[in-house]
């Protein structure tokens, strides 16, 4: 079972991307954690560490794939 | 059961995110058919007009989701 996480910052582009990852990806194959970097700030730094640049953005076996552009992770660190 | 159409030009960057999205999404929730627009471009308008503005792109239910940045879709009909 591969572990997804899913970072956003509560951006419409983020919940629109959210709502698409999460009813398509397939639970048997891939377990995702919604992570709000909005509320939850201390998982900000964890973000960078796993080279999120921009949210939303999803991490899969220490993979990232950035989805769209809704804002990038210095807004969010400045919001 | 929805449709997505992965779009991509063979670059490395689409190349691993086709496989991570084509493994981790639910055959039983979407049906994904994978376009080679580099090969295939008979289908570059076909994206044009779903949205698509580089690739890798998947749409989903008419909506587009780019991800990460591998070639505008400029890029890909000039070469």
């Amino acid at each position: 079972m591969a572990k997804g996480v899913f970072y956003h910052a509560g951006c419409p582009v983020c919940v629109e991307a959210e709502q698409v990852f999460l009813e398509y990806l397939d639970p048997t194959k891939v377990a995702v954690e919604v992570v709000h970097l909005g509320t939850d700030r201390s998982r900000i730094e964890e973000a960078e560490q796993a080279g999120v640049k921009s949210v939303p953005a999803i991490v899969i076996n220490q993979v990232v794939y950035h989805i769209n552009y809704g804002a990038s992770l210095d807004d969010v660190k400045g919001s």
